[in-house]
């Protein structure tokens, strides 16, 4: 890579997942879009063929101003080699084992909105996930040492703490937009409360403590309007009926609708912001609070949980618009995501300065967390740098939920590194949504594990 | 206070709580064995006849070697001036208070073993102690800012954090007998195992991590016997059948019954000695593991349920002994109870250097544990020094159990100190015990208030 | 203030040294070119009358884009209350003072380059100017505790702690703009050694690490270019030369005179590129490296040493510049300081976000020196917030040099803080540049307190 | 080893430096009174003869209760297999290196009264020495990794940090008698100014912190006594006459003369005890302090210069006393040492408890020094265990001079670990002692270097 004129040429992304269907197009569009950085991506995939079809997919986009050029590579060693930046984003097992991770548990009455970070199926994903990752940061480690590692795989705390586990000198860290979701919460608020309309969702700034997907906001100011206050009266307002905003037609989206009314109960309640989707939200507190039944998940707090049949859904959806677009039915409409990964490149080239959050060890940005645990905070993003900011302590009301998942995820990786399913148990048994005697957990637990023992090899069940 | 000859003298200890009946007699006891120690208890306690009965049953004592004189002081003030010791051990209420805090939760299908220290009762109660503690920490910093304060009441890790937030300068400790059982456990394991019979508990050395009630052994050593693999063949052993060993006759201890299944259990789990009583350390973990049903309780884990029936036994028990041991018809009998207050006294007195386990601010000696927090440890005893031990890291297994109750017990502190209500609610809500949904939870919490409001004026309620 | 379509309205600003010649000069002039902030600034000074003289001159500014008024305030509480933003600029003592600072010292061997911040000048000046920020901190505390302080008067880190340890929850920080010639530095090294010209200094993305005029760069990148090795080739090529280019007439500006030539020595020996200008990185080093004799100084290090002549010559220039201002004789040039405390306000009312670096103390950026102390690291300011940047730990080499220089200035603030002679002759005693015994160096001590005795009274000497 | 009956058994030390003359005889002397530990100890030393006279010296002990055999071992690894407990007291290279690490700054002005842990006679000693204790660390790695390992060398810090930083899960720590002086001072100042005599040094109970020979106290009781004030009130008394209490023939002990002076004058200007002889304190303190000129310790300190004459008497002294001892000629007095060498062996096999001070790496136990970096604090050693105590912050007065020289041995270490004699010139020039321009501080280094390249063929000089 060089960077000439303020433009970065010769880039080079190594991109692992690249057959993905959705992220890759994601970031096809966003690349297209981009006018002060052009190169290569380099596809790698265990699915070759899906590489290949993103590989036409992406060099036949016309518009947008890029040359990016896209290419297959047969082996992650020739996709790594020379690269820039390296994009993790896979899909860690197939929607089989994702059936077993979300409706397992509900024999025993445990119910999961999301079931990729946490819970009985988060914690049964990251054993599968963990030992791809480790191989990934080898591979990084022989292959580019100093290339930039930017993840987007759940669960997100597993999979960064993972890398760094492996290869401590990584430069790697993990992207989640969910805190972009409660800025625009927050700028809803400010424009219904204020009469303001803010004109980006980054004018929102906001402070972002905690681990990803359970993520807290401790300030939050629009220019010099202190956010909180706003919030408060927005979250009264809306605290019984929730908001019903971007769901759409909610028939449809059911399995991910949203009313924020799990948003609203903590905020009202701590006086802190959490800041994720709802759907996760509830996934890191007792099982009890808002996941009890579907019934009151349903009735009183009106989120969406996921279905296989959903999934099912969206992946053939997905799959038959690869099949438009590749065959030119369907032409590739560049649409920004919204995604910060580029923007975040373009201020690793030097191009742009940029402050946003992300998940990485904390090395004393969080002092009430233990060192090395990975965290999620604001990060300054600069030419050769991404340096975390001081997130400030945890709350003291947050903090016994906080710590005890976030503690969790860090058992969970060690367990999974060691292959060692009983210490992996006792993190599932006493996870916050696993409300089970012990020998029943356990037979959860073991089931899960059989359900989806095809990537589990490794672990010598 | 001085020491001549290695004698100390003129000892003037303030006893608040000094009406108690069993602690305070234990005390006596324990002073008229010591032989290098002497000078006068003054007894203080917001029931006066009360401390006057202990006035004439201490003053009467003729065995032993001292000449320890017992005055009853009818104000705080009075008890701590010139005081070089303070021993706290209160009844944070009645035993009607404590009815409310064991027995209210059964209806929500919620247990308790003791209730003391944590769980929907511990809560409660600490709710009551918090505002009794501030009076004491101030009267410390008014009358005897230098002396060394040794807390023997629960809930421990609270009592002991509220003094160090009001008064931070205070040199106090809390002192607990939990982890001196778990060392006469070893002395079983090492004696069945290795046919070697320990002489004194204290030559169990033990590295002391944790929070009060639930600690936990990183190491133990008998000379040098690693006694890890000696306690697994142990535990291994007593996995399923418990031990019966010092129960006496169950029907009638049936309350405090314990066959250390839980113990074995979470050392066969995690790898770590638990070390306190089942019935402690069953309530600082997930409600269903080892609380789910008295049946469960029962049956598989073996071990007693306090019901307000065998305390109010206990109590009228010592009322009475009190009675006979006032007017004289039963004999005072000097009985080393074991505990090591007045090792500790004669430690800081520069009479021996003492280290043992006890229960102050987090400096360090728990790295992954916040600053600040109230945690349990080894520390070392030694003329006018209380310095705590470096004890390591919390193994991450246990990471996720002890950093969830240990930030429970800072948020229910704070809550109480700032006579806040809905605070302490939510760290009710999310303790380990209550698997309610947030309604339920609030209905309990609010009934238990209610039933103890006698003592909660000053929460506006 | 308020924020209405980009634009800050009615900010106020107090400014506490507000008769300043120069800096006062220089703020209006960079308020004159803001084009989205618009208010006040209230000028306070212990000499009112030069303070009305700021004022007529800033209210005659009509290039710009400001209505920015100005007006005079007699008491410190009226300046203050209703302020957005404090700035603190002042001279404590007068050149009386400074002449004995600068001088006095000299008949024992020691020459201090600027004797503004470290070293015997240094240390008296502290003395005198802490007891003001005493003052200012409280009535900050008193009229405007939500303010953000903006410091730039020296000795910079002992003034930020004295605002920290008077009042804690005080939003200060310390502004020097030392790192920014570094930073020029680097583009002409980017220059000569690439054949690049870089746009703006701050494209020069540096981490920054130490104390103030004693910081040194971990990193330093443009764009995709890591300057070290730039650095090195073109610090090695100045090494016996140094480099003339800034310097002017060297008769006239000899005082202020730099080659650079501690700059590149420092770098070549340890590695870290040390980031302030050499007469005050010779002034944190042993005494003997830099400042060893006059003649080594203009030699061999070729730097010029102040001295009072022409200190005095500058403020006589200065004061007939501002009658001439005042009396129109001479018309106000508005040009841009290139100090960057407008654009920090700026960032905190949401106009912009800035990643600088600044004073402040030390939440874990900086995880090798103590908690508490103030140091300076880049920090990211945004609406509402500046928040420290990680800045990792200082490298093992300079450790010594910097630890014990920071050191210092703690133990000085203290020494002041308690009034405390004694305190401040043994960091005085142990100072980098002072090499005398006990007796000669308290014998300067006191003849340098003497001298200065006139603003020391609170010494009670 | 096995513990029967409280008596340890089949005890194996290896002792590498085993021909040493003097520590070796102290360790034969010591273990021959010991009662409850026996066994062996293999001899290893490069000067193998010296290692064979030592057994046969040692075999020969009568007295005492011990049966403890003396074997030499030829090669390391013999030596270490088995081991229970590693001592290491080498003398890094021979009387000549030790003439040039003392004598050959002096011709630049610089005196040093040991030189043999700091000033630039104990950093050139370290060059020497780290290479040789990364050998044993390596050894000790391979042939016992769970031995204790107790060194006695100097540089005492480097020593200790060269085992942990090439073989971090070594068990090792440093022992020094400095602190023992101390202690017995203190007996002598609540004699003289209490009137009363204690009975052991031990009973002076300290809490000790800093660097090895750098050490100070910031308590000290004596029983009930807080022995500061009795201090302050010796200290003052012979503060200008000093202290002639153990010197004995001043002229033939000259070199080693102690009168406390240095001692007095650091408690009274700092507060705090400095705990180690004169002739080390002085060493780590600005060179102009206290070892200004020779005239200037000899008449206003009183302190011993040691001189290569005075080490070479010694020398012959001592190979004389073998020759005799070896022979027969002289019986081997068996004299206790006062070391706690054994006890604390005796301690980890857990036949008692002991708190006492030693070398170790900042787990925390000092918070505003560097975690990691070597320092000297109490420790408790029992069954299989020794855990530095907290010892709290260094006090802010004196942090300045420990920040310093703590922060260079760290830097030595990394230099003579990296073979980096660039990095090693940097902490030298910047040692306290060394006030000298660069040029000349690199004249010295390299004529030290020089004079000692005999051992030091590894930095390729």
């Amino acid at each position: 890579m060089v960077v000439e004129n303020n433009v970065a040429k010769d880039v080079k992304i190594a991109y692992i997942g690249g057959g993905s269907q959705g992220w890759a197009w994601g970031l096809m569009s966003d690349l297209a879009k981009v006018d002060d950085m052009t190169g290569s991506v380099a596809l790698y995939d265990i699915d070759i063929e899906a590489a290949r079809k993103n590989e036409t997919i992406g060099n036949r986009i016309k518009d947008g101003n890029s040359g990016w050029k896209y290419n297959v590579c047969e082996t992650i060693g020739e996709a790594l080699t020379g690269a820039d930046f390296v994009v993790i984003s896979i899909l860690p097992g197939t929607i089989e084992e994702f059936s077993s991770d979300i409706h397992t548990a509900e024999k025993y009455g445990i119910y999961q909105s999301v079931a990729d970070s946490t819970g009985p199926g988060g914690i049964i994903r990251a054993l599968r996930t963990v030992p791809m990752f480790e191989e990934f940061a080898l591979a990084i480690k022989e292959y580019c040492p100093n290339a930039w590692v930017i993840n987007y795989t759940n669960p997100m705390t597993i999979c960064i703490n993972t890398l760094y586990r492996v290869f401590p000198e990584i430069k790697a860290f993990g992207c989640c937009h969910e805190v972009f979701g409660t800025q625009s919460l927050l700028m809803d608020a400010l424009e219904e409360e204020c009469g303001i309309k803010a004109e980006k969702r980054s004018d929102m700034k906001v402070n972002v403590i905690g681990v990803n997907h359970f993520t807290w906001l401790t300030s939050a100011n629009y220019k010099n309007i202190d956010m909180f206050p706003v919030y408060r009266r927005f979250a009264e307002k809306y605290r019984e009926t929730g908001r019903d905003e971007n769901n759409g037609d909610i028939e449809i989206n059911k399995a991910f609708k949203i009313f924020q009314k799990v948003k609203f109960d903590l905020f009202l309640r701590y006086g802190w912001i959490a800041a994720a989707g709802d759907r996760h939200l509830a996934e890191f507190c007792p099982g009890d609070w808002y996941l009890q039944t579907p019934e009151m998940v349903e009735e009183k707090w009106k989120f969406g949980l996921t279905t296989i049949e959903n999934r099912r859904k969206m992946l053939s959806d997905r799959v038959e618009r690869g099949e438009r677009l590749l065959s030119g039915e369907e032409e590739f409409e560049i649409k920004v995501t919204g995604e910060e990964g580029i923007d975040q490149m373009r201020a690793i080239c030097g191009l742009t300065t940029l402050c946003t959050n992300v998940n990485l060890p904390n090395y004393g940005q969080i002092p009430n967390l233990p060192l090395g645990t990975v965290v999620e905070t604001n990060a300054v993003f600069s030419a050769g740098n991404v340096r975390p900011v001081f997130a400030g302590a945890v709350p003291e009301n947050i903090l016994p939920l906080i710590s005890r998942v976030s503690a969790e995820q860090e058992m969970v990786t060690t367990a999974a590194l060691n292959r060692d399913l009983d210490m992996a148990f006792n993190a599932f048994a006493a996870d916050p949504l696993v409300r089970l005697s012990l020998d029943d957990a356990r037979k959860l637990f073991d089931e899960m594990v059989a359900n989806t023992s095809k990537y589990l090899g490794m672990y010598n069940i």
